[in-house]
């Protein structure tokens, strides 16, 4: 032991748990699964690596990739180098592509999975994080329904994390519930998962979080019609309105725009959008109805008419009608999403918790009309969400929100009063098992008080005595103690 | 579309999956993670890095580490450098340093994860995959009973993987199997997950696999009793002995052993260590007895006399004493079982496929006294198993030899006749995913025997016609057509 001691720090934006926050951060995983699956998505994962040329294919290597070196590489090793994938839209255009012909299409898939950032550390900022991504790709088109369908998982996803009031479920039978995943299980059953305090949520009308959905034919539409035609103009407008930005005279002189009547437009267009911004929680109608009204009269002035506006706002009515069904407020229409990255080409989403929105987006993305074009030949349209799973399950740690209960998964500690005990013990141990009831046998015969002091720490919430003669439980919630078969007992309901 | 495409390729020794094949992996994990907790393991999970000094903290650096590199680190910067983890163990040591005073101990928990190594790429090898460890680790002492149980639970981890014959369930009440994994339940249900393949392992008496055990304390008492005292020898000879080697004379004389009567003396052990290789399947009695009489009796002849022979005899009838409830042949003793790495201390563990030995260990480990002596000033004796998940996937993969099967999760197709229909559709759907059936939505309206062949396609049983008069559903293994309510209709068992 005179060996000198490394003693192991943290490492910055690599987070990780003690047991009982990983039992919840797993319940968010599964719970995610079980709705994805609930809607038939199919579960991939991918590679924590991608080729450095997949990642580069599009002709821009973002500086935040983590290089891979073998710690003694040879001379003349001549492997593919390899970078850690830092998000999973291009693990996903890649798989796509290598796997096309054994894919069948519209391909519903999610994917939950760890990305990687080589940022430099600093407070708050993840450098490993985890992600839950759904997207649908078709071959050529893809129906809008999509976009909808999207939404309404996450917003069913999202509240089950956010775990607002719930209704009772309907009357079950033996079958129903399979595939609920824990978290909903536990609601379901009236189970000890601690509500969530969120000041205000809890039966009144606001809930947790809010989806923004908008379509970027509107605002690309407009800016065509005053002539920024070039893509790149109109992706620095749109990057600079999505850091919050507004338009002013000197940021349209900047994009190349000095003619005074066209300033004028677009100072307009800003206007009206401002107008949108301050009404979020009208209805989608108002908005839509205004716009058309706006254009129709003349009132908006547009140097050229290009139709992409109507066409975005037409299916941004479509996708707002087809998630009616959701609670009011749950979607909105905000024309003030526009999302920064060049690809999204229609529907825009972006996600706010209704207490915390200055966390920013927790779960967004949008359409594209061409998921893989640097991998394959074929056009690939797709509409894709994510969850940025990390960030939102630490705010709520930090905040004190998450439901942490229990360490331990049994719902049963055997005793073992004595050494002559071991067998009965662990027959008793292995008939719970045989049901399914998640068991452990306590590992030696210490004072019976010391034991259930054990049960209690890591929350299980039975103890079993067990005894040839007649075994007993007790349950220490209630302190009641009755007799017990190992082959027929089940926990209390 | 001038763009240049990068034609993206397999990147050697990184497995993915198409989606009906990660049905069956999802399967496996849930699997694994269910019968963990049946057994009240925790479960943990560590970041996909360490900083390298915590790796590289016993002294050694392994060659096959990969390093991170930012792709444009900044001169100066002064981050910790950070590689891949290449096992769960080094990962486990520097948790419960870390966070000793927030576990409880024993510790118990189970990690499954992947881990990377920088290998050259060559046909079969992993440079990323996946294992599945389960450790108990106590503070200054560990209670032998711990090295039955985890042999116990990889037994029915791996009994379920492999899927031999199952004794139908006891009647099962309405709570009951809650905590059964997918693969349990399946087969319990008598679900349609088609039997393994496994030639001569059904309804005969051989199983699939075998766990063998040793105790090293047996094997280092008799080299210290020939007084090889050093431990770097032990250790090399162990190594030697763990790759299948034979001890010569010409060995001896290079691990130092020159004197012609110790000589004899090793080849003497060596004699014996080669009848209990050839007796693997006779009862651990045999070997016991015969041992010991082989000592008391004086034929084997002790230069001094090490009593971890002793002891190493005695814990090893012990951890096969507590495991005599599994089927014969399940866990045999087997002397010959050594693992040449240099912390364990005790029990020892190889797991075998009963027709592909030549796969090497699936399910190894063993016990040590030390986990995390360089992290930490404690003594954290330790007893841990770990499955080559990924190494025993691959085979059973490439032998054809996985239920592989439906690629949707989904258990039901909702049709869509006609446009009209969307409403009654997603409102029929939306009945059916309330009570967790697991349901798609057909995206357009084709026509109908394109939607049925969809969802054979992708192995979705049943086909949902929705009309707001009245609903019906096509099963379509049957081809039965029969009304039925989404508020209340269940899949058939």
């Amino acid at each position: 032991m005179a060996r000198k001691i490394i003693k192991p720090q943290p490492i910055s934006g690599f987070p990780e748990y003690t047991p009982a926050v990983q039992r919840v951060w797993q319940a968010w995983c599964d719970h995610m699964r079980a709705v994805f699956e609930r809607y038939g998505f199919c579960g991939i994962e991918t590679p924590a690596v991608e080729a450095l040329d997949v990642i580069a294919a599009k002709g821009e290597v973002d500086k935040e990739i983590y290089v891979l070196e073998r710690l003694h590489r040879a001379e003349g090793d001549k492997d593919a180098r390899l970078g850690l994938r830092f998000d999973q839209t291009v693990p996903l255009a890649r798989y796509v592509a290598q796997h096309f012909n054994d894919l069948d299409f519209p391909f519903k898939r999610y994917q939950i999975g760890r990305v990687w950032r080589g940022e430099r550390p600093q407070a708050g900022r993840f450098r490993e994080f985890t992600q839950a991504d759904i997207d649908v790709i078709g071959v050529d088109a893809l129906p809008l329904s999509f976009d909808a369908e999207l939404a309404a998982i996450m917003w069913e996803v999202l509240s089950g994390l956010l775990n607002p009031p719930q209704p009772p479920p309907s009357a079950r039978g033996g079958n129903d519930g399979a595939n609920l995943s824990p978290l909903e299980q536990e609601r379901s059953e009236g189970a000890n998962l601690p509500p969530l305090e969120q000041g205000g949520v809890r039966g009144g009308s606001a809930l947790p979080f809010q989806i923004r959905v908008s379509n970027r034919k509107i605002l690309i539409g407009l800016l065509k019609s005053v002539c920024i035609r070039k893509n790149e103009e109109i992706t620095k407008i749109l990057s600079f309105l999505d850091k919050g930005h507004e338009i002013h005279p000197g940021l349209l002189r900047e994009f190349g725009v000095t003619e005074s009547e066209k300033q004028k437009i677009l100072m307009e267009f800003h206007y009206q959008f401002k107008i949108f911004q301050n009404k979020k929680g009208e209805t989608f109608n108002y908005i839509y109805e205004n716009m058309k009204h706006l254009i129709g009269e003349g009132l908006i002035y547009l140097d050229t008419y290009d139709e992409s506006i109507e066409e975005g706002l037409d299916e941004l009515k479509s996708v707002m009608a087809d998630l009616s069904h959701l609670p009011k407020g749950a979607v909105v229409a905000d024309l003030s999403i526009v999302r920064g990255l060049d690809y999204y080409t229609g529907t825009v989403y972006e996600t706010f918790l209704t207490d915390a929105p200055e966390l920013g987006s927790i779960c967004s993305g949008g359409r594209y009309d061409d998921l893989a074009g640097a991998y394959i030949n074929k056009k690939l349209p797709g509409v894709g969400l994510s969850i940025g799973v990390s960030r939102l399950f630490s705010h709520l740690l930090a905040a004190g929100k998450l439901p942490i209960g229990r360490v331990s998964p049994a719902e049963v500690l055997v005793a073992l009063p004595s050494e002559d005990h071991r067998k009965a013990a662990q027959e008793a141990a292995r008939a719970l098992r045989q049901r399914g009831i998640n068991t452990e046998v306590y590992h030696a015969p210490h004072k019976i008080g010391r034991q259930i002091a054990y049960a209690e720490k890591r929350g299980v919430p039975h103890v079993w005595f067990p005894d040839a003669g007649g075994h007993s439980v007790k349950t220490l919630a209630t302190g009641q103690q009755a007799p017990a078969d190992p082959q027929t007992w089940r926990p209390p309901a």
